[in-house]
């Protein structure tokens, strides 16, 4: 089954709204197996709107639009549909009568053009909205199954989950068309996408059902799995032989699955050592700290950090040798791995972790230029610092840093899994 | 002049990313007075992106594509406008060297596959790009402009603003076609959105050129002004005009214009003061630290901050009195005062900030329940602090303690002005 999604309204295509509408209605479909083919936006001009709709009900078997069921006469979506549809449209009356009782028991006045949001193409059923006066239309047309959801996203993801989808799986099943359409995301990190394809091209090459799809994020990859099957089983055990291929060529480069973000993963390998860590920033101004605490329980394991944005306070709070900063800089590897056992005795914490950067956009010399990183991971065993070159805006470049931190984080606690 | 973007990528057609990029790019083209007729999303199939390219070039004047610009063979967008266009692919030797050097000097191997990303359709000018390594495309075709940029939203951003709208403008003008289109956004914060409208009512039902248009954000609102005017000087006129308006009725709630942000519009009033700042955090994790450090130059007035996410590292950082923490508990107007004037006085800062609150979605108790937020703010001259309580999930909450405490930072400085 071919879908394509039309979201109407001048507000989307000018950009002013954001269209969430198409990405939520896209993830539903893909939940009962109906393959989105087309997305397309278009304003509320009668023509346009009108190709719109020639266009999708001719090249796709299922068509959702969402927008421009208002009671205005900017509102074409219905009359466009019937109309090509030939399918004249229709007044619910009992739609009508309720929406004459909402108007006043609120003590609206109700007028003829509110009247327009009962009128039903012909042949197309009534979805009451519980969330507003515009209803949904499901219409079973030869040849393609059409249909509409108000705009305001509340009030479509209601209608879709309640009263649309169940009609669509129902059909899907009857017609025994589709199937299951199942994804998994396998995250992967340290290893550039260019890379991480190469070293998968022989499963890639080979691939069609599941297909693999890689998303170059900032400073990792996610390979997208994704199965057809007739039952959920299936596509779970097809999806799960081929991560376990993907594993095998980049071990554990992936950290992890679906949502689970770099920080989560670490902060689950620090709870299941039973260690704590505290941190020592300086050009990342806390975004290490902060998506450390992003994940819930953090406190188990995050004791705290310092902040350490100017030489001073290197020095007062994190007891850095003012000499060192002096003799190798601020940013320099010295410094680094002063900041990490400082701010580990400091706080008590098992391991400390230090940043020291020009994070820029200005600071940057010819020694050392803007993105020059030095991150150092301090254990009772002793400190260990690595060298970065990152590129691109200040706030990327504190991305970047705070990536590379929690990925040095993360190797450390893995290959210190025997000790 | 007809504009179409076309946005390309299997990861929106499905509906695991959100298409921020076409409203973007909307927002951007409607600023040079270019309207958008269609918006078309398309998966990384060959045959229906060769379709949608064949569509958008012949029913529009613009066509503006987003992503497919990688090095994987997944990557088909400079590929198939080459080929609609009948415009073959020719090496960038510049961009093929840049490359090379970009890859030897981070130590990472140079693949075949890089070089895809210098290869320009015959005719096509190649657009920079310093964030990434997918440059722009900007050609020139008899009926049709095409421009390709690369899918990651900053990279597309940065070409977009720096490289693509100036020619395109240019372009515009010597056509004569369209009248110019500006927008201005005002920032507000500390005024919900309804009250906000509400205050602006008698300005917003009688505009219609400008147009305003309030748009919500996490505990602030903009409101964007757009005016359409023949001449550049005549639209930036419209806009000053309806501008003052709306600061008349809502005060220093507007806190800045376009892409300044609160923690910029802070930074711009501790510079001009000449006061340094410094900040300690519990339940934001480092949030509001990372928020004051994204803006260039913040180590002028940004001195750091002390993460103390356990009650221990309160006392031994701080200098809480532990008495207060048994007492009162560490969430708690005591603990935030006592936080906010221990760092002041730990790094010698003039003002200090400090958060202490449940940022859940564990740990609440009756009493003190999830997002109940204390925040402080220390001088010389004594220490002030507020209790919120937010609402939403655990980076909803922090998101929002941290605009509180940027906020009461900002009111904190405007009322000292005299001072």
């Amino acid at each position: 089954m071919k879908a394509e999604i039309l979201t109407v309204g001048t507000e989307l295509l000018m950009g002013q709204t954001v269209n969430t509408n198409a990405a939520e209605i896209a993830q539903m479909l893909a939940e009962i197996g109906a393959g989105v083919y087309y997305q397309t936006i278009v304003g509320d001009n009668p023509q346009r709107l009108e190709e719109a709709v020639r266009t999708a009900v001719r090249r796709a078997d299922l068509v959702i639009a969402s927008g421009g069921l208002g009671p205005t006469e900017d509102d074409l979506t219905r009359e466009t549909f019937a109309r090509v549809l030939d399918a004249p449209l229709e007044r619910h009356e009992g739609w009508a009568q309720q929406l004459r009782e909402r108007f006043a028991r609120r003590g609206r006045p109700f007028s003829d053009n509110n009247l327009r949001q009962a009128m039903v193409p012909r042949g197309g059923v009534l979805l009451e909205n519980d969330n507003g006066t515009a209803p949904g239309i499901y219409l079973q047309h030869p040849g393609v199954v059409v249909v509409l959801v108000p705009g305001p996203p509340h009030e479509m993801r209601a209608l879709m989950r309640e009263k649309v989808l169940p009609r669509l799986a129902r059909e899907l099943v009857g017609n025994r068309q589709g199937a299951v359409l199942i994804s998994k995301i396998l995250r992967v990190v340290g290893v550039g996408e260019s890379k991480a394809v190469e070293l998968l091209e022989p499963i890639l090459s080979e691939q069609e059902n599941p297909t693999i799809a890689p998303l170059a994020k900032t400073a990792e990859v996610h390979f997208r799995i994704t199965a057809r099957a007739l039952e959920p089983d299936e596509a779970h055990r097809l999806i799960a032989e081929t991560a376990q291929r993907i594993r095998d060529q980049l071990g554990d480069a992936v950290y992890g699955e679906d949502d689970t973000t770099l920080e989560k993963a670490v902060g689950e390998l620090l709870a299941h050592r039973g260690l704590t860590v505290s941190t020592a920033e300086s050009c990342t101004g806390g975004l290490v700290s902060h998506r450390l605490t992003n994940v819930p329980g953090s406190s188990a394991y995050f004791i705290g950090g310092m902040l350490t944005y100017s030489d001073e306070l290197k020095v007062s709070a994190l007891g850095v040798d003012p000499v060192l900063i002096a003799q190798y800089g601020a940013v320099s590897e010295q410094v680094a791995e002063a900041m990490a056992a400082g701010v580990r005795s400091a706080t008590g914490g098992d391991i400390g972790i230090s940043l020291t950067g020009v994070a820029g956009p200005g600071g940057g010399t010819a020694e050392k230029p803007v993105g020059l990183t030095f991150i150092a991971v301090a254990d009772q065993s002793g400190v260990l610092c690595r060298r970065y070159q990152f590129w691109g805006g200040r706030e990327q470049i504190k991305l970047r840093a705070s990536q590379a931190a929690l990925e040095l984080l993360r190797r450390h606690l893995l290959d210190d899994r025997g000790g």
